[in-house]
């Protein structure tokens, strides 16, 4: 698959201009938030390489590249947990994307079972910092 | 500065654990969200080194690693706009905080003047993909 996105130029049209030319890293990777089109709510954060970024404009529904599994993962498949673009934006130097999503299945999103990814909260103790779990994400 | 955190555990102790073992990457990075404490908009996404992490725990104020300029950033030194930390959250697999916050000065987080980053909504055309500056983010 030729590379669909152009390479991206100059401060100047990173920030202020109209085309969209992501930022990916040296391994060919650009962040990717997801958050609940319903509520809000971040559900999860990944990766996209450029065929996951082009799928997922083309179709609609959310592709991420797993870095773990090295391989295209589009969501849901397995899970039931499908995720449908309602938006998707840019940060300002294209380094990220958040898409907000309706998600199929149980309305989930992490493997684990909740659903969200964020369901630990990080506090500082004496000992070092801790996570305490959230309920409201699961 | 010594390595504050614990090398990260087996994944189960990764994802139901109690400690907070972060995942830099292999360039000492972890990925960051901020959000607005007060609506749950996505401000900004950058990037923290321990460093920066350590102090973002210990200080109430978030600090990043600012990878263009290759220094540790207090976000709001120059702009104002300060970011206190309300809450910090990590995923499953502990790559990436969310931290949500209260922004000082004028409440904005990008450097462009905007509010959030994520000011411009991506969408396909048979061009390619464009950009389309949105309202709600400036």
């Amino acid at each position: 698959m030729a590379a669909p996105f152009p390479h991206p130029g100059d401060k100047t049209e990173l920030e202020e201009g109209s085309v969209f030319s992501p930022r990916f890293d040296r391994d060919g990777l650009i962040a990717a938030i997801a958050a609940d089109a319903a509520t809000g709510d971040i559900l999860m954060f990944a990766w996209m390489n450029a065929e996951a970024l082009q799928l997922t404009l083309e179709t609609g529904i959310v592709h991420y590249w797993s870095r773990s599994r090295g391989k295209l993962w589009r969501k849901g498949d397995d899970s039931g947990q499908q995720q449908k673009v309602v938006e998707i934006r840019t940060d300002c130097d294209q380094d990220a994307v958040l898409i907000r999503v309706e998600v199929g299945g149980d309305g989930g999103a992490c493997h684990t079972g909740r659903r969200s990814c964020f369901y630990r909260l990080v506090t500082s103790t004496p000992a070092g910092a801790r996570l305490r779990f959230s309920q409201d994400a699961c």
